[in-house]
């Protein structure tokens, strides 16, 4: 029998890639934090949000943290970004994580105030880990993946990692590139929800495809020079973490960052427009971190800038086009002229 | 009075470029080789392929080429990418171009055969042109421009030319950014259209977004690939002529390229879908030209090359989709990792 892999978080991604890997062979468990969705994905094997899903009867699904951890060779952390943290304090109180085990983290986010990426804070939890964790991101709707429509996604980390993640999850259909930059791809995976709001602002305004085409090209611009002050490769914002899950998530109805920012744009607060909705959309919280993160780097990133200020203080999404419309037009590429700002 | 700008080209996007600069003010003639359509477009102000088109009444229309070139400052070529040599020699022939003049090329493509971008087949045309020609592109379809919806272009060439162009055409609703990468603009604009195709034929298939974001994504690795053998920057292909054409070019209902591609995908022959179009579809030659300069700078590009095969060998999208998927997966920016194909 294959080793055993844990999949933590039964959300609709990470139903999905359970899924997924049971098809593959793999030797899967499954852990949900909500006792009646452990249920429901034991028992009816789908979820109320992903009815489409029919999770493979190989995967085991448990509601408990330590049995799911237990002798598992790898982790797939596929939790929303603000719980990880507080998952793997959980984790570790267990006691159960095997010394061989490494860490595939399909969270995408910049936690607030920290400002750390998701493998930072896995880190900071569990310091045995550092080395030992790698990030899997691309542009990949679970609603398409579940239904075996082809996909390609990168998985990026130190030494062996990422050829172990593309072993254990690459199909046809589930293509898996490598990268050894987990930082790029962290960030692309996570920023690029701030945009995807901006983009359903303008869906919510009337606007038209050029108008998106430009935020998310100006948007790219941004996270590039978020990234080489994190020393990210500029390269890495060109491949499927970058620009491919941008274009995804800024365009596909699926989304659920572009479906806020379709609410913020038809005129509704941020209150009224979560009121609305039932699953997380992870670009709020990397909103607040991104602009201070910008800040911190002393970079003027002005979508960033605007998005906050739709969100975080009651600016309108029209007033916010109005404001990037009005700014001086430069170099498309001045930004990438500087000394550390230079493609590595 | 404003200094003559002659538009070059009375098609949608000629004609809408040329009505964006009566708007700015600016002393536009706006020239049409058809003579039926440039009669509608003087005396009804619209087009039949663009009746959303009120053409601005201070717009010029004239059939008579020396007419047209006769003290003009600027002239802006948008004729389709085959018709740009005849165009030239016949503007050469005519003999009132001035000293002073520059040229503004938004015709896109790669000339078949002899492999030139468009700025090389003008300057080859009439050799005292060069250093006076630069690019304007970006992702701006003209029903949407023409409607007054923001877009954001670059204009790339060289010394002063590019905010030259910037001048005259830049307002709060078409934002014109500057770069000095001729090539890599005018290569990003060209090539995208191939990859609509292929977005196209997914849709063809019923495939996905993932499908498609996967595509781009590695359409547009294929292109900094090429761009790069060609000098351009990579960076340059980050921007508005590089991912932000190439996602609208692919994704937009308006994209001639995206529609040829979706009828490919139905199972037409190229010669059945182009049956159907009543428009251009500059990706059919573009992708001849994209094959044979892959050759020539010995570099194995398999999206190119099954576009290739479905349009000119007769072998179904399907089965090129299917020998994409099957090929083995590598490091995603393994091609940039040797020497000439760092970015610059």
């Amino acid at each position: 029998m294959n080793d055993k892999i844990s999949v933590v978080g039964g959300g609709s991604w990470g139903s999905t890639l359970a899924d997924l890997l049971g098809r593959n062979g793999q030797n899967v468990t499954l852990w949900e934090f909500v006792p009646q969705v452990a249920a429901q994905l034991n028992d009816k094997r789908t979820l109320a949000v992903m009815p489409e899903l029919n999770l493979h009867p190989g995967v085991h699904v448990t509601n408990d943290l330590s049995e799911a951890v237990s002798g598992a060779r790898a982790i797939l952390s596929v939790v929303p970004s603000e719980f990880v943290r507080g998952t793997f304090k959980a984790i570790k109180k267990t006691g159960k994580l095997s010394d061989g085990a490494f860490i595939i983290s399909a969270s995408k986010g910049v936690e607030n105030d920290s400002l750390l990426r998701m493998s930072e804070v896995i880190v900071q939890e569990i310091p045995s880990l550092a080395g030992k964790v790698c990030a899997l991101s691309g542009p990949s709707h679970a609603e398409e993946v579940v239904r075996g429509v082809p996909t390609a996604v990168v998985s990026a980390g130190p030494g062996k990692l990422p050829e172990q993640t593309q072993d254990i999850f690459n199909t046809d259909n589930f293509r898996v590139y490598t990268s050894s930059d987990m930082t790029g791809v962290e960030l692309g995976g996570a920023l690029k929800n701030i945009y995807a709001i901006a983009c359903g602002a303008c869906d919510g305004l009337g606007l038209g495809d050029n108008t998106k085409a430009a935020l998310m090209t100006r948007g790219l611009n941004e996270i590039v020079r978020i990234g080489m002050a994190q020393r990210a490769q500029a390269m890495t914002f060109l491949g499927l973490s970058g620009m491919g899950d941008l274009i995804v998530t800024c365009l596909s109805r699926h989304s659920r960052n572009r479906l806020l920012g379709e609410k913020i744009g038809k005129g509704l607060s941020l209150k009224e427009a979560l009121g609305e909705m039932t699953m997380v959309a992870e670009g709020v919280r990397t909103t607040k971190s991104a602009f201070d993160l910008a800040r911190k780097c002393q970079l003027d990133l002005p979508i960033i800038n605007e998005i906050y200020r739709c969100l975080y203080e009651g600016k309108s999404a029209k007033d916010s086009l109005r404001d990037l419309t009005h700014r001086p037009v430069t170099s498309e590429t001045e930004h990438f002229k500087g000394g550390e700002a230079q493609p590595s």
